[in-house]
């Protein structure tokens, strides 16, 4: 039985809790393979109504004491990323592995302290990159692998949300530097670098303009009182891979229209892919080698190899994902295996992150560090 | 604490006790407030491998014993259609409230039969239309009741699947008359059925027409020995209303190209609506009020009243879907309320059944009965 | 130098005066290979601004002197349908061929007489199903002619529109069976059977529903003397072809959210095909023979045989089709062979009409004649 | 009468031919209101040819001879980048107006310098920007101007052609800069630079990037002699205008999978809008205001005020923006006003290609001088 540690209970607290709990029917694991011992959040009634919820006996308002305890193997981290490396670097001091969401950490700096707390503890590190895990990116993977695209000519990625429109909406973490580490790219962005490079590798550099249209906000919900923005809502980038492919991401949380539309699409010599949440069952293929000139809606779940279990739940949502991406990496965990995505990959998309930022700073190109 | 006894365990099974596990995180309940309590199933090995993934400490063949407990209130029925009748009725008379995969029964007499025990008994029985539940339906559901369509002109209804369109796919349940009450309209259609007149109202009378492009199977996999198919594989249904409204109905197991193509359209003076399950998220408005003239493909999801709990999980799949319909019949239950959909739905269906196979027997128009 | 003599000038009057003289630009023809001589219509100023745009000397109330001129070799009907018969059987007399607004007729009475008078003149006649001349509808033909579909299942078509929606449009002819000889389906479902029999052949029988909902109407615009209306705003058909294929015919003028909303499928053992005039340049393709399971969305202009010219001018739009339809009929005419769609094609649908309409008035299955 | 000479007769010299004449159909004019008097093509064979399609008496190699004569008024201008500015000029010179296809020129300074003859010879001058006129796009621009979007946030444009995915392809004057002035930024590009800042105003400062994934093709069709390509296949822009918006452009003629993919969207405070070549007649429009969130798919054929004039022919193909173009052009003409797209819009569209490259060249933001 492998025992988490939850931190944080909020909508992605949740997620994680249930994805747990469905993990076992997806895979045909024991109910008992996995158990949450406790949660931790900062104040004691969330604490105390999530584990009502999940059916733990431990909630607490102080995480050290539950990350410490012998029947926890892995502390699953869904704070503000203000306390990412707090809490991983603690978790991590304490022989336990990690399961944290996205991004790893406010700033490249922290991610590589965070890095070193993972190494010198020889525990693993699993990051919540869920979007990786629908059963169309995956088969999208799988194409793209086999060489279904060939030589890439260009890629282009978007994650638009609309949720920053209003002017009236007031401040939040999300909205300070100091707690999220930036806007759109460090948060929804960090999705969308992730799922990139998963896909088509390597990004070699990066020219990112960026902005934030509404730049003072009322500091509560109502308040005359105003507070300066100093984060984007913006962010358009273009990109070079080390093989010289061409590529764009487009990141906004003020895309009026928007709710939860990440999207990419991949162009090469044989052939290309799209792929957008707004329809995340239907997986776009262009075979140029076909004699029907046209791209493919293709039906991918279920049907394809790569995919660990078949799914008897199609249509599939989100938290179909999340469960994906948990198994794999609580598998990894059992085999003994480095997770995918891990550490690696959280340092990667924190590269690019700052090297987006660095970029946007100094009007220029920027390579990842 | 709500015990459940959970008969079957094929992929409607595992959906179901998902789904149990799911509720509390959806609504915010206690995780002991629902517990199932065992499982049966016709093979030992299978009912062992499903209570160890449902974490339940029962595991039986014989279904009667495990529905007699007194921790046990509330049986879920999950087998194929010809025991459907016996083992709700056994659950009736054993006090226990029902919760019955569609269709209810096999054939409007068998379904009498069970309406008969149940309201003897004085217990409650919910069924599983979870297709009402996607946000896009409720919302639809709630617009139509709020006058937005106007007086309704017509309505289309489609469930196309193409798990058929292989001759050589082998004879199976629900390819046999005596164990299936029928072929496509009993199985799929019966959700089509309810999902109209959930939406719009009562049917009058039907006339269908049904046909089964492959008339013979072989009796196993790879066999040569061939077996009559007795059920139809596609039906074609001209339906309406007591308002004098026009609808059809078009079902298909051999619809090449449709995987789980369940799709509504409502057309009246005022509005219109369309729903497809292969865009579960999206429900198209057209509003004949509105300057800008055309549908309006509309997320629904966590942002319009009747959905009993917003939903952190959007773009959602097929369990959110089950997890209402489920929490929707534990709610009647325990607030002592008739659960909708409950039997009269579950006989309204069947008797529009029994009236799509006579009319297609008659070769005319039917009126259910 | 063809001549052509113009009988109408309503919409399609200029729809086909328009493609006449886009024709040569899109086969290389000389301008002066299609010439209209003159137009008739019923008022004086409506022939004469007629003759203005086309650029042609002659603008008459009285076709039957245009008719008959030396310099007329085809008479192109596009009245209202109460004068089709007079017209082309006065065309037939005088020795013109004739290109025809659909339907052909009224009534199969009318057009077995119309036909009598043609076969008799040993004169030919072509008909206005210029939905047949997309290039995507040309591309399924051909693909349903090569095998792609295999064994037909089943096939659905639709023509939906909202034209009557609202109750206070005034009658006019298309309401008035002695003018229009029927309602939607010899109007807008003249298209829709064409298109089903061209691409999937024959059909055996019919089982129609036809209503109206808005029974009365103002005789005239703001007028509050009503009008019976004693035609059809909807009909919902069921199909059988020889073969034994079920099919579906949907027609309505009163389908809230519809502009000119035609469509078909065919779905069979090998393969699936769908067509939509609302993306006009597409045609979806689903091949069960590709690793790539679902449907391909192919864009077919200038791409495939069968095609009389490349097109430069994709994406195309209805006066493509128009100038396609006719340059087939001017082809035919000019190589001394049968135009197709031709007097038989005429004379099948006007058939199958007719069943419709028999079936409607006797609630049951009717053949065509 | 408006006489024309029409210079060059490839794919746009008969798409031009044919809206002349179609342009008294779509708005009422009399058929001798304009006329082709004469076409000049370099190859006499091809020039005779255009001659008998278009039916005009003149065919010549030397289009000086055409354009001096008093029955033109108008000198049309269908031929490669490189004799755009010779053409004009010597229109100008002859005191003929001129339309012509775009981009004006090869450089800013060719452009200027037909600028300066226009201007000295007092002729107007009108471009193909046929795009604007699509009634989708009309709609658009009417909805911008209503103050529908609000302030914008951020904008997006893109124009994807496969049309050079093929590295066998050989080399032609599209490919050379000498010929054409560069690549897919002045060729397909010109349509969206002018399209976007017709829609959303001027353009303050690009910043691009650009790339040639074949930089070497045979010199002709199966020669194994190569040449070098030096001019762009993609370019990913990024763009700033006076007032702060942001903005992308992607242009590639190597994306695998498009045909003809010319797309934008704007999206402001007050609500967003969406357009598609892929779906010509439709324009999706997102309004904050309403009750119904989502995109609402609007037909816009014949509804809209801004449309000169109501379409019978709906859905419109490209041919449909031609005529509307041209028609707008000569309605300018007759009535001396300015025409729109005119010498303006070609020089600021000119100005924005020329930035483009010198962006790309420097690495950094650029402004149009």
């Amino acid at each position: 039985m492998t025992g988490i540690a939850l931190v944080g209970y909020g909508a992605m607290g949740r997620a994680h809790a249930m994805a747990y709990r469905d993990i076992g029917f997806h895979y045909g694991l024991p109910a008992d393979a996995i158990r949450i011992v406790g949660v931790a959040t900062t104040r004691r009634e969330t604490a105390h109504q999530a584990a009502i919820e999940i059916g733990c006996a431990l909630a607490v308002t102080d995480y050290r004491s539950l990350i410490q305890r012998d029947d926890v193997h892995i502390v699953d981290v869904c704070t503000p990323h203000d306390s990412h490396a707090e809490i991983v670097i603690a978790a991590a001091q304490a022989g336990k592995h990690v399961y944290c969401e996205k991004p790893l950490a406010r700033t490249l700096a922290e991610a590589e302290r965070m890095a070193e707390a993972i190494r010198a503890a020889k525990v693993k590190l699993g990051l919540t990159f869920n979007f990786r895990f629908f059963p169309c990116v995956l088969r999208a993977k799988q194409l793209i692998d086999e060489g279904f695209i060939g030589q890439i000519f260009s890629f282009h990625g978007r994650y638009f949300r609309a949720s920053y429109i209003d002017p009236a909406r007031p401040m939040a973490w999300r909205l300070r530097k100091a707690q999220a580490g930036g806007g759109i790219v460090i948060d929804s962005g960090a999705h969308l670098i992730d799922l990139t490079t998963f896909l088509v590798g390597d990004v070699a550099e990066v020219r990112a303009v960026t902005d934030t249209p509404h730049k003072r906000r009322p500091k509560a919900k109502g308040s005359s009182e105003m507070e300066d923005v100093d984060v984007e809502d913006m962010a358009f980038v273009q990109l070079r891979t080390p093989d010289g492919a061409l590529g764009t991401w487009e990141m906004s949380r003020v895309a009026t229209g928007a709710t939860n539309d990440i999207w990419f699409e991949v162009r090469g010599d044989k052939g290309a892919l799209r792929f957008a949440l707004e329809e995340p069952n239907w997986l776009y293929t262009y075979d140029t080698r076909s004699p029907h000139k046209g791209f493919t809606r293709v039906e991918t779940v279920g049907r394809y190899d790569g995919q660990l279990a078949p799914d008897w739940t199609a249509p599939v949502g989100v938290p179909r994902a999340h469960a994906e991406c948990q198994y794999r990496f609580l598998k990894a965990i059992w085999d003994g295996r480095e997770p995918s995505p891990g550490l690696d990959d959280g340092l990667r998309v924190q590269r690019l992150i700052e090297a987006v930022y660095r970029s946007a700073a100094s009007a220029d190109w920027a390579r990842p560090v």
